[in-house]
């Protein structure tokens, strides 16, 4: 049996910012849907590039040596592995993340 | 540098069905985007699964052994490697994948 999964209905399991939740996994890499709200703090992957996609809202995301990354609704940026990064969000606003399983969304510390 | 992708954008550069041109790179994977219209041949990736996600529009995707699998905008099916699919589109859809950067759109044969 071939799942289908409707993000509509993931983004009703959203019940607090930062919390990513899994959409599904293929290969050795993993989707996950979260509600951005507010700031989260510094941290990195040392391993894994994370794939931002913004499927509602807008967010920005904080890159340590690089300008801000601003994100409208529709738009994808790659915050590659062992760049230190720090998302925010003025509005409630909902990423669909694309990484290995084995990254630790909360980061490495 | 870090870019970011406006899939808006990108829908522009689909000229032609069943062509995929590559959104972003990220670990071994790669996002590609892709305008379904008609029908396509029936293929199979022997060492990938094949993720797809409809940004505009709706799909159905055969698949050899399982029910069909109908997509609607904003949903997700994971298409496991080694199974026959054939996807098709009664109307003009804009699909976005993530699959391994070995993956031949074309399927092995």
């Amino acid at each position: 049996m071939i799942r289908t999964i409707s993000l509509k209905n993931k983004i009703n399991e959203l019940t607090k910012p930062w919390s990513p939740i899994e959409v599904s996994r293929v290969n050795d890499q993993v989707a996950r849907l979260a509600l951005f709200d507010g700031e989260y703090r510094w941290h990195k992957h040392a391993n894994e590039d994370e794939l931002f996609y913004v499927y509602r809202g807008s967010i920005v995301i904080r890159v340590k040596g690089h300008p801000n990354i601003a994100l409208h609704e529709g738009e994808i940026a790659v915050v590659p592995k062992g760049v230190e990064h720090s998302p925010k969000s003025p509005e409630p606003s909902i990423v669909l993340m694309f990484e290995p399983q084995t990254l630790n969304s909360q980061g490495d510390y």
